[in-house]
């Protein structure tokens, strides 16, 4: 990889395609100014065709022809689609989940826990990597792709299970206790008598299976990379695209959804451990749609992981047929990565298949390889990363507030929703969308990841589960002047998801200077003239003061928001889910209680700011237009200059902002530049 | 059980507590008036945590505290949730049913047929009644738990069936006969063809197998009750929680629903044989959907069972999140309970547990086990009650209207429903409700449990299927006098679920003087102005007069409601779902023939009145208000005084209701009180 | 079958009565002037009610009666539903499909490529020929029933699956090009590794595996038929009663539903090489909603298969609850299937059945079996046909436009949907609707079944996949003269579902002379001020003109539809799912090009107009009134007969239409008739 290079490419199938175009495609990749390719992963049938016979001519000849062009290649392991032969071989690595066990056919459907499907994977890496890791192109390896522990729950994977519990608990009883197993006679007072975690329905129990299995997962990741680590360069990365909660709706066989939120099958944060950088793939609408919400979220996520920049594995060109960009939105989407921190991004794919599930998901060109218009944007693109991307590379955020997100808490509220149609990640995306549509920047933390210096504000979503250790230092970072703004549903259970047996909210009631006793759902019932929406604690303020009272002919005794000063800092407790206007209220007197009024825009969403250094010092203002309509935007810095067209604004000034627009601003002395 | 005791009280689960706090949890029952708990039920891996190991430590340290706190306790047998030793042991006992085997987990997921596990049933049962029945504080034995048949299909299951089929119809031909198998070539020659009832596509078939399973789970409870009969001292009672088909709505795993109707699973009239007391479980929607029909429903039907007063086993206080209730509504609920005559009531449960799949279903008090609105009201009932049980107790109904159930033509109605959103139990609602709402109170009797001559008017809900006998009696019964009010689909087919094939209402069409060939779904029909909201038969009076006629270009020349006059009685036959409005027409007409309409109040919801007497021959009307606003109701008895306050109200006085409130009226002689 | 005789009767079932009532059933059929019953089709349990014991006695007793009441028989064979014994003795008999085995219970369940299987329906089968066929009552046979292939996924088919692939595509390299089985690593080497399909996600093979299961059903149906053969009369035909894809909606287990469009699960045009007469099974909407478009769809599509009248083999009478049929709708749709080339048609059933699954299903009688309105109905059709059956008998249609189908089509839109609401018959009938509403007769005919030179005009819906050589016809087609006219999502791929690697619409570009690189979902998109509904192809006028053009800020750069000159012929591309009101003005201007304005009645739905040659030469025209309301219709044609009233009408007069009325017009020379 170049030094300071943005990478800018595609994911690329040779084998997929009914005739050898390769030199066309890398010669028009190149005209796009792209620089990068990713090859190889999900193509195991065509490696390694019968047992233990490979076949490298393919790849051979698309690394040579790569070089020659002058592009990069990211060899994916090919590990998440198993080849035929080896369902027939082993038809026991079909993974077997609550529901069955699988059919061949669907990628990602095998045991990956499975010692020895973990042999077969092991030759094909090792063959792979030994015919192909030192190839000059190569300048990064992805481990397999959006790996998950695909719900696997054989025989085996129990067996494990039930030897980390033995190991975590020590005995039958205090297994039964920790997850209050007496409970509808589920006790053992035997190891042996452990039950098929299919059936279970202890919420705490199953979470906690959950919560193996996405180890078992993420060990996956960390196993592909030692096999890498004693192939690759040292120059060579290693990374993994990482996926999110995809959003559906729609039906079978051609589902719509997008990348929403939280992930529930991997935990990102302990697989990322095994990476040199981190990847995430992102999938977001388009068109009237578009407004850059999924992509920060997935960006402030995965940035943080590392707390480094990130690579965008992989991106929608054209996509779904509802997803056809609109002139300018490819740009607009690849700045808005730049803007979040990414150091590169592909779009999956270049072209679009010919056959199997997909030909309607549409990479950058279409079945027939053509220029298109949204090649023709892509080229804009690529030009202007090749005369820009050694001033963009490496935009370091210094975010002060964190929002806290958990698996756990997500796997619980799926046993115990707070009402019918809101999610944890519909409560994560809520608290982020108003900071975000607000320009209060934010970087999105696991509480396990969690750096309470680094932070002036935390934002918690729903944290149903969290230790009492967590509990503690949530109580120090308010004492100490932090300021806290939590959901309804927080601090309501231990890592078990054993409900605390005092009040709540448990060790933070003098924090939050509250505690409530009954909770309810809102029928009628509003909060500063705004509907209730969903699910409603009834506060009852001790030290706090109430920030909204519920009105409502019975509910109004008690507060719906309240506000303490704790220590030296602040505490909001949110005990309902509220209209976005009233969370944006609440966020904003928060931010000023944190100090951190003055960093932030006065401006909001269609407009949105998003700002960093670089590692030379220079601060960067992303000026991303979400809109269709064009407009006058008043500057809000002393002095910037605009590195797209090198013009100069002074405070006040009008930008003028065309539909879906983007400028770059540079603050420069106010004086003399 | 003491003389005449209201029993008030909750279910009781030590064994799901993190920490131990019977003492505390024993004083504030006894704060609350409390006077009983039921325990033991679903415990069954704490008594018996390895095979044939026994554990009555804690159940030992239960019964003693609240022997010395003044508590009496009902002993469940444990056997609704098997422990996991047992199920390892025998996988074979978990159930098959139409959609494959259970996997562990999960309450009530045993083949309760099975007579290897009816071993471990009666080995832990015995065990549990040898240690504990003597103890001086049990006053009673719950069997089991809301028992059903789990639709259980094992193996086993199925050749029990057709032992029975062979039993009752003797010969192949005459089971081709009844069920008339030959279509779709389903007729068998020879017992051993008879085929896996899993893929029944014959209904009539299909409800005799569920009837079949319905008795196998009432034998369940029989032969548990003579388990229990040899070890219970006369005076301990033996009761069963009864539960009513439960209106679901939402989507799992937390979805909402409520105790609606009829019983699909068991029938409770076969299934009381084997008790001494009946009891009910009921939940029902509060705050500003509470109106008393579940309650009513619920207890009109258990204590039909044996016409005699029954108890409550479990009640909600809190429950879900939707139903925390207002306050008032706890004590209304429970003088509901006892108007119905109803002599207990225990809540589920008394605190909230810490884990399982339940969290959300909150007992009297939260987690936090503190004192709290709930708990506060239930002190106020408790006080009440130990000042008024000895007057309340043993509540006398003489009702001259039944409403008859079936549950046969329950499942018939499933195969054959009348349209897209109407099954049998809807239609049960629609009848019961409007009785209900008028303030006509009713029995709710199961048809095979009717006894005719105590019965003025008897209202039929679509009682698909019944027998020549049965209808030969509705026959007499209304040449003898009576009314009979039918609701369309009823008198359809006999109870194999063969069509009658004459014209219908087959041998009922000279009671009803009409008779009908076709019938269809509304669409813009109306009559007397109101939609007629599904199903619709096309009424041809013959000796009946028209009440209602279509209202439509081609159906108008058809009647929706006729009513004739037959011999001494008269028969009303409703041919159509129509507005609850132009069904209470139907009713006051109904009761003014029957010589009712004096015993009715004038009055209806939200103001409720149920009356009764007691041993001494006392008359008390319950005046229930079902209300968020006050409201004065004029006095409509002669001279009555209310129980609670002493007040003293004459015929026409104004009696002051607020919201949710309740009086017991006694009815005092008119002068000399 | 007497020379030149309308068939009017009704499927019987003596198996499924309680009692003997042939006599009078027969005796009323012969009062309707009925002339034929079906029989025996699904009785199998009755003929041979143990392995090998054959029972026809009852079978005997009904050819007597009829054949004594001057009754003529279609026999059935009875494999469509297997006896229990079979099921018992052969459980692998029971299909096997994606979602496991079946149960027994269900018709159409069994694996019909098992040949054991086929021993014992060819063993009964025989039997009955060998008895009866030979019959004088008996005028032909029907084989099985509405045959599909079950989606049969056993190991015996997989089996016979992979041996046609090897037969088709040599070696599995070719294989995995044919399909691009690379695609998620899904390439075989060796024949052995072939998996199972029921997991494939390779839309290709699993649409291949779709088609190939659709021959068996077909060469199921034509094994029988040589069975037939071998015992019928000269003079017996042989029929089979094709069904049509069930549009369902509502759920189990009485979900409504009817007659839509072309049967996914067997191929009708290749089944048909079995029959000597076509035949149908169709059930529609009624009362309100009754308009003829299933009527005329299912026999524009059944008569095109051998280009020859065909015979309604099942219709509805009363059926589902809510089809009762208003007064006069019985007859306008027995005369819209002679209008559609009908000659005859059979109610399923006579009367209606007492038990199974089907009670609600309702014959032309009730269970009571007594005249009613639509018996008496049938009279009146009955003696109307009786008397002029002679003439209506073998009406000649000569069509000049076809609307063209595609079974592999509708399966690839399955997988390849162009929204979430529009299935493939959804487009056909958009398109068919139009065409029949507007009164533009038209033949539906089968892509493979296709003779270019019979027609003028040509409209496709959504035929996705097409050989090369199919679309060098329709190239051709046009060039030389021809309408086409096709709908969006058309030509896109191959028979194997690859799609085209070129510009779409592919070899189609220069006809059409448009093309588009890119498609999306409309949202707020307007056509000439009207909305666009669904799907919208980016079309590009090169040699085309535009019909219309897209309203909207970005899409409005592109054309919606497009016309082009082309050799001597016009072709149009509707790219987008437009309102009928649109796709109507576009099938105006394209009939105008081809010539056939003149043809096409002036008048529309509800007034229908079809039109007939008799072999005498005699010109009719069915004048079928879909409406509740009377209405006056304006002659349209010189001077015309009304054969039922023998009233003239010459054009310009009034003819009166009452509702559902039925007229049916003979051309009559100007002056002298």
């Amino acid at each position: 990889m170049k030094n300071r290079q943005l990478l800018f490419g595609a994911a690329y199938y040779p084998e997929y395609l009914p005739y050898d175009r390769e030199e066309q495609d890398f010669q028009m990749m190149r005209r796009a100014g792209m620089n990068v390719i990713r090859i190889a992963e999900s193509t195991w049938s065509t490696l390694e065709p019968q047992d233990g016979r490979f076949c490298f001519s393919l790849l051979d000849r698309t690394l040579q022809r790569a070089q020659q062009a002058g592009l990069q290649v990211i060899l994916g392991t090919p590990t998440y689609a198993i080849p035929p032969w080896l369902a027939k071989k082993h038809p026991e690595f079909l993974v077997v989940t609550e529901k069955g066990q699988a059919h061949y056919g669907h990628r990602q459907l095998m045991d990956l826990a499975n010692p020895d499907f973990r042999f077969y994977a092991e030759r094909v890496i090792r063959a792979l990597l030994a015919h192909a890791a030192k190839h000059p192109a190569v300048i990064g390896f992805q481990l397999d792709n959006e790996t998950k522990h695909y719900h696997t729950a054989s025989v085996w994977v129990q067996r494990l299970f039930r030897s980390y519990l033995m190991q975590k608990f020590h005995t039958p009883q205090q297994l039964n206790r920790a997850f209050g197993l007496a409970y509808w006679s589920n006790a053992i007072e035997d190891w042996n008598d452990f039950p098929d975690m299919r059936g279970c329905v202890n919420a705490g129990l199953a979470c906690e299976f959950d919560r193996f299995r996405r180890s078992l997962a993420a060990d996956y990741l960390k196993w592909q990379a030692e096999l890498v680590n004693a192939y690759k360069r040292p120059a060579q990365f290693i990374v993994h695209n990482f996926d999110f909660e995809w959003k559906t709706f729609g039906t079978p066989p051609a589902p719509d959804g997008y990348s929403y939120g939280v992930q529930p099958d991997i935990n990102h944060l302990e697989a990322s451990a095994a990476l040199t950088v981190c990847g995430a793939d992102i999938y977001h609408p388009t068109q009237d749609k578009l407004t850059g919400a999924e992509i920060a979220f997935c960006g402030d996520s995965t940035r943080c992981l590392k707390q480094k920049n990130y690579l965008v594995c992989e991106t929608q060109a054209q996509a779904f047929p509802a997803w056809t960009p609109y002139p300018g939105q490819l740009r607009l989407q690849a700045y808005s990565h730049l803007a979040t921190g990414a150091n590169g991004m592909l779009y999956w794919h270049w072209g679009t298949t010919y056959n199997g599930v997909e030909t309607y998901w549409r990479g950058l060109l279409g079945q027939d390889y053509a220029e298109n218009p949204p090649y023709r944007e892509a080229c804009v693109i690529g030009r202007e990363w090749e005369h820009l991307g050694d001033k963009l590379y490496g935009l370091q955020k210094n975010n002060r507030i964190a929002l806290v997100v958990d698996t756990l808490s997500l796997h619980a509220l799926r046993w115990f929703p707070t009402g019918k149609e809101l999610s944890y990640n519909d409560v994560v995306r809520w608290m982020y969308d108003a900071l975000y549509t607000e320009n209060m920047e934010c970087d999105v933390v696991d509480i396990h990841g969690l750096d309470f210096s680094r932070y002036h504000m935390l934002v918690v979503p729903a944290l149903y589960c969290a230790s009492e250790e967590t509990l503690e230092k949530l109580d120090q970072f308010v004492n100490a002047g932090g300021v806290l703004v939590s959901s309804f549903r927080s601090f309501v259970a231990d890592e078990q998801l054993s409900v605390w047996a005092d009040t709540p909210p448990h060790r933070l009631a003098r924090c939050f200077g509250m505690h409530y006793c009954q909770y309810t759902l809102p029928h009628n019932v509003t909060l500063q003239g705004e509907p209730v929406l969903d699910w409603m604690e009834l506060l009852v303020p001790d030290s706090a003061e109430t920030v909204a009272q519920y009105t409502h002919p019975v509910w109004g005794a008690y507060a719906g928001i309240t506000r303490a000063k704790y220590g030296t800092g602040t505490a909001y407790y949110i005990g309902c889910h509220t209209t976005e206007k009233l969370l944006k209220s609440v966020f904003a007197q928060a931010a000023e209680d944190a100090g951190l009024t003055a960093e932030i825009p006065q401006t909001s969403f269609p407009v949105i700011l998003r700002s960093g250094s670089t590692a030379g010092g220079e601060r960067w203002h992303y000026l991303l237009h979400y809109s269709r309509q064009s407009r006058q935007w008043c500057c809000a810095y002393p002095r910037v200059k605009d590195l797209l067209t090198n013009q100069v604004f002074c405070r006040g000034e009008t930008v003028p902002l065309a539909a879906w627009d983007v400028r770059i601003l540079q603050d420069v002395p106010e004086q003399n530049s």
